[in-house]
């Protein structure tokens, strides 16, 4: 039983999800789909990108990962199909792929592209507009059914990278900046453990506020004390006790964060 | 293996769509369900039939929709359920179904319409306010299972139909009306490629505002553009590229546009 | 084929709900999910626990609903499992079993609950901020997959009792409190059909105004008249005929209802 996945930026209110999986069970008949959010800021491929590579490694070998952020639908930009390790990712050539890929390649797992060209495996009729219908999910669909990555087209050498920001190394210890937020209002950074480690003593700086020592979990401090602790994903994240930091903090996504270690 | 899709006004606070989904698993344990939406304004019946007639094409034949947008519900508005071409629907009779009659019937396609008065197919106990959960969702599930429609109750030979507005031949071009606004802020318009072919020359006049030329996609345009062009299902949309034309223009469901065609 | 509910407070942007998907299928490659709510209020128990015990009902047997609401997580609370008359219960010991629990209770059905303290069931890393994904969902996979609860850990006989507000009878009826505002803004009580009966003659106040008579459902009055009636699981529900009552009444979730009783 193969599992497919859905990220997208339509929203919940217009059916087009829907379609989607009508489009694949008309191909998968019994393929599993999980939606992992449709709720991507619209065009935000960076964000799409995030929400991916964090939830990917939590499914089956062989899932498809079917994100469709794609403000070039329709235009030069290449419809792509990736194997990455034991996941697959169908979508827009546009960098939504990019953590992701680097999380593989850094673990040095295999990684193959290739530009979907062979229109046989899409539906007869593709709209310059929604390709994650014409294209995209019935590509999911077949890869699902066991047709391998290479037959669906050509191989692809240089797929679209984002430039993504790195944290840098400072005197005082770390600099780095606001990644996600989150429904609770939880602010991510792209400070992991691998950068801090577990620091006996260490301060927090972002939006003009310090916060000294890390917690591990929540339920350590009291509702409405402000914390910082290593996320679900090994992420820096800080957070206010059963309350929303980045409203307290006026903190977004790009802000810079400082990590001050004692020596 | 049967698909199921659900679409109500019930938003997705509440748990009523997974308590359907329970109704409907203990008796069609197989049944693969996809949610449409259930973000359809409250009451909003034209809403409704808009998103299931965009939406059912897509699915695979013999595939259930259950739509229940139901402000009669417990009154004497019956129940229905009907097989529309391949596609069957279940929910109450007051025009929810009538956009999508209206396809199947140009292209000619059987249609059939039941009145689901047949309480063994239902949930023993019925509730007035609740019959997605008591009759529809029990009736799809059965359908699912391969119960002929016919069993289901006593055939119906006037269904419920909206009235719905239709594009306008003028002097100049067409006349119509903006029938969606969707996530994006993309308005939607019942002017259809049928309607407008592919012209040269085109001015779309709505809000204040006159676009002139259609696009093939959103990237023919720089964002922030505004642009019209065909949406993914042949409907004419305005657009702002990488915006919310909605917001920007002030326009409304209902609100008319007009389509200017040069000799 | 087994059933797994997933109820949270995670909202659906940022994956989390995708995450634990991906880990049931992962060990349970057959179950069907189906989401109840991700929209449960941040860290409200209460919330949580009414949807579960309204929804779990329609449930086949055997079923399997996962609830996180979570402010505990990682701290000291325990991880249980319960068994609840036909229905399994996974989450954190916090009192969000306890409506489910009392109604199972007062049906005479079975009840068991289990401390999850076998992490041989669980992911093999376990952060302290992610219990659903990490122990919460692969325990519902192994439930699912008919491994017995008494395997997942060891026997808890004084399970977290969340005190609920109970009715109150008066010399003029009964006084009971909102105990929910669902998506069109009805607003539910705590009074039953169990408590009142189906008197002939009633009156109900709540904010400032006093409804006379129930009706039977919606449709029995004008748009816009307030309305009392039975909600579809048998709770007094206020409302306005396609309208938002919690507005109108500027009413919340505690706030006090009265209902006289006509003798």
């Amino acid at each position: 039983m193969s599992v497919i996945t859905l990220t997208t930026d339509f929203g919940i209110k217009d059916g087009n999800v829907g379609v989607m999986k009508g489009v694949i069970w008309g191909i998968a008949s019994r393929a599993l789909i999980a939606d992992l959010s449709h709720m991507i800021s619209a065009q935000d491929i960076a964000e799409g990108g995030l929400i991916l590579s964090r939830s990917a490694p939590y499914f089956p070998p062989g899932t498809v990962h079917v994100v469709v952020v794609d403000p070039g639908v329709g235009t030069g930009r290449r419809p792509i199909a990736a194997r990455l390790g034991e996941q697959y990712f169908v979508g827009p050539d546009n960098g939504l792929v990019t953590m992701l890929l680097e999380q593989v390649e850094r673990d040095g797992l295999p990684v193959e592209f290739i530009h979907l060209n062979r229109s046989r495996y899409w539906l007869e009729d593709v709209s310059p507009v929604f390709h994650g219908r014409d294209i995209f999910a019935p590509v999911a669909a077949h890869l699902a059914n066991g047709v391998p990555l290479s037959q669906l087209g050509s191989q692809v050498a240089d797929p679209v990278r984002l430039a993504l920001s790195q944290p840098e190394r400072t005197s005082f210890g770390w600099r780095g900046e606001v990644i996600h937020i989150d429904h609770f209002g939880n602010i991510a950074t792209n400070l992991r453990v691998e950068h801090l480690g577990r620091p006996a003593q260490v301060a927090v700086r972002l939006g003009n506020v310090e916060i000294s020592a890390m917690v591990l979990t929540f339920g350590d401090r009291s509702p409405g004390e402000l914390v910082s602790l290593y996320g679900s994903t090994g992420n820096l994240i800080v957070c206010v006790v059963n309350g929303n930091a980045a409203s307290r903090l006026g903190v977004r996504v790009g802000d810079p964060v400082e990590v001050w270690l004692e020596k």
